[in-house]
């Protein structure tokens, strides 16, 4: 796509969008985000975190968004918010240079089905197909490169970049962002085994994906063998994330880089999966479980909270020392309760 | 590529097709698979986990594909196999909207190099690219936006999803199915340092995937630094994989999502990695290994098994208690040894 | 690309080329490179490694690239180094088909926008896009079917092979060479949570590669929040990685493949991180640290040296009575201390 300039606007019109309270110069341009300590003058910086406080009396920004609390130690401008830290998020948005440009149409090299049902101000980039039978959502953007696949559907505003892959057969909810390198629909990994070789089993579902869902670059997310996999609203996929064939993902959780999950597990509403954290199979965890980076689960888990595997890097030297011991703690235990019973413990 | 509706078929050809006997209604219409509980009147359903025999009694499914043994709680037509699971898979097949269809021959906007080499009715979709001197078996399927490099040669009836890169000089077998955003020949990680910087040492070998082989999405499987990468018939690689330079991986092995192998590990005939596996570089894995999980390998293995490594999640609180005892291990079984020597235990 | 065949030389070029002392025929052709026990005739092995003097008696290749101390077991022409391991480096390079190429130019169903800015020599494959306002140094090789983003600089002499995608406002210096499937500039993993549901943080920063860097294939790399992610010149990074937003990676460093490091963490230079290593977010590793394989880093680094986490594999029946007392770790050191109490230890 085409990268307009980062758009401009008044101090005044920033605070209206952003509802906050202004106190300094309404008329002020301002013409991009940055941190306290990074900011140029003609830039609005945000305070939404105690350690960077140490960072406001020094800050050049042109205004700085932030907590009422925080006012008197700012020395520029200020826009008053409650939530600061939601104030940056939506004012990223209104300097974000993807949003807001005019769409460039269908580009004449792009490859599309004339069954393909396409909405209003619908962008295809360049070299982009669209296969027959795929149905665009009205203000829907594909990438260069990117290819929808037959009867594949994609709700309004949704966004592809470039070089996305989404097979046949896939729904994709309304403001999608999907990623480069993504893969959406791909055969999830079934094989019978005969004894000696191994049979495909074709992988006759789909893949659903809510509204409000982002899947990172490089990730895969499988279709079902029988039924889809289903990621629910506002889902939230890092980079490098792989989720396999009938997995469900509920409502607003979010799952970080390189996380990978096996088929048919179901993970509940309102979870965080950290980095490399890796759900075996067949698994069910609950509503509002957080799992911290590169565990391992392998049970389900029925209870809201934080849970976490492995062990903490450490020097080589030590590390050899202990990890060997790992493989005798069986009989470290047994022979310290004999110790115990032979002392009367 | 195109999707034609899900294939429609009599009971008794479906009977026949998979061997099967029928009890039932041999002109009764099919038109897909579904499991016992939401199949549907038209659909097949099948029974090959004793799990799923609560569902049996109440299936509305069309016929059901079970073992002779559980003809009597069978409420509606069925369909007797010795092996309904290795059925199931036949079925699939047979329902797979993707097998069956008229190819369509070569895109006018995909670019072939006039010096490459296609069979009868290969089929190249749109903005796909054939290099020079590349060739392409009877019956191959080459995606959307997939790229086939100079001089590589995929053997009849394989099939590249879309957006598949294959690098030069590839040997690539029959009956291949390569999912969207895979990589085969890429080059290896290989440079030498000189003390203060790197130095690229070019990858001069190739890959060679045997027949049968299947690659999931976004996977990635290096070319050889001196001679080739090896992957053997029959060999099932997941999504998100990567293989190194100069690994060797025997017929008949599957690995599961986010497996990484380093570089010149031999892995055995009829292996199984887990999810998330890590094999070291130089290692040699016997036949019929399995590795379970996220499990770190780091010596070779000799003896057939079942393999496994880490620990199992539980709450982040009992976690922290834990963890950082391992870090005593050593020390603790120092200590253990010495209680034992002073009551001469 | 195409493919042109292997270069061919005479040992009298190829040990002026290498700065290496020729003993032997100066006039002998040679076409390719090999280990010591696989080379024919026509090709040169060599020796950079004791493990391998073995083979050095049997050899058939045409001369071996050794130390001036293995000259007298060299059955064959040599080619004298005091760094043979560079040598064969170099050689490898000389050898590369893909070096030495004639560029092809610009291929004509390329889709080039009029305002972007090319240099001498540039290649552009078939099927690739270069949008608005991007820059492509002298001898740029852009391969089929790549993406380059809008206002994106690709420094002189840099090869991205098929299907890369760079997005928008991305700096690569020169020499960069990146492989199939990579993902430079995506956005990063920011949303703010608003105690129902994630609002997405824009992602405005960029990111900046130095020169000298390689990218293997399926890796990502994630543009900043606000300011950039940055990789320092001759940085080597693998297949399947990827690197969150902000990151910092410190020139000279390397990562293996499948690693993953999470947002704003600082990595020094000369770092060396193993296959699949987890790096937490917001750590500073320091210079001239190295993590060994699937190690969990959660903690900053402020030592050079090895470093390591977890447990290696052992058979599933030992692993399975071990893995279990993890979870009791705690309180066996508690007993281990009263026991040491109750004997006066």
């Amino acid at each position: 796509m085409t990268r307009s300039a980062t758009p401009k606007m008044t101090l005044g019109e920033l605070a209206e969008r952003l509802g906050a309270r202004l106190v300094g110069d309404a008329g002020r341009q301002v013409s991009g985000l940055a941190t306290l300590n990074t900011a140029e003058p003609g830039q609005v910086a945000f305070l939404a975190n105690r350690a960077y406080l140490k960072d406001l009396p020094g800050t050049r920004a042109a205004a700085v968004l932030l907590h009422p609390q925080h006012a008197e130690s700012c020395p520029v401008d200020r826009l008053e918010l409650d939530n600061p830290y939601l104030g940056y998020a939506a004012a990223s948005r209104l300097f974000d240079p993807l949003v807001g440009r005019e769409p460039a149409g269908i580009h004449p090299s792009a490859v599309v089905d004339p069954t393909a049902t396409l909405g209003a101000r619908v962008e295809i980039g360049p070299l982009a197909v669209i296969e027959a039978g795929a149905c665009l959502g009205d203000d829907v953007t594909v990438g260069p490169g990117s290819v929808v696949g037959a009867d594949t559907t994609i709700g309004a505003e949704s966004r592809l970049h470039a070089n996305v892959t989404v097979y046949h057969g896939v729904v994709i909810g309304r403001r999608a962002v999907l990623h480069s390198g993504c893969v959406v629909g791909g055969d999830g990994f079934g094989f019978a085994h005969d004894g000696s070789r191994w049979h495909k089993i074709a992988q006759l579902g789909g893949v659903v994906l809510g509204d409000d869902v982002e899947v990172g670059s490089c990730s895969s997310i499988d279709r079902g063998a029988l039924g889809d996999t289903l990621i629910g609203n506002d889902v939230k996929i890092d980079s490098q994330v792989q989720i396999a064939h009938n997995v469900q993902i509920g409502e607003h959780s979010a799952l970080a880089g390189c996380v990978g999950i096996a088929g048919s597990t179901k993970v509940g509403r309102h979870c965080m999966l950290g980095g490399g954290v890796g759900l075996a199979g067949h698994l069910t965890l609950c509503d509002g479980v957080q799992v911290t980076g590169m565990s391992l689960v392998t049970n389900s888990i029925h209870e809201p909270g934080v849970y976490s595997s492995g062990t903490g890097a450490m020097s080589n030297a030590q590390w050899r020392k202990n990890a060997v011991r790992f493989k005798h703690l069986d009989d470290m235990a047994k022979r310290l309760a004999r110790l115990e019973k032979g002392r009367g413990a």
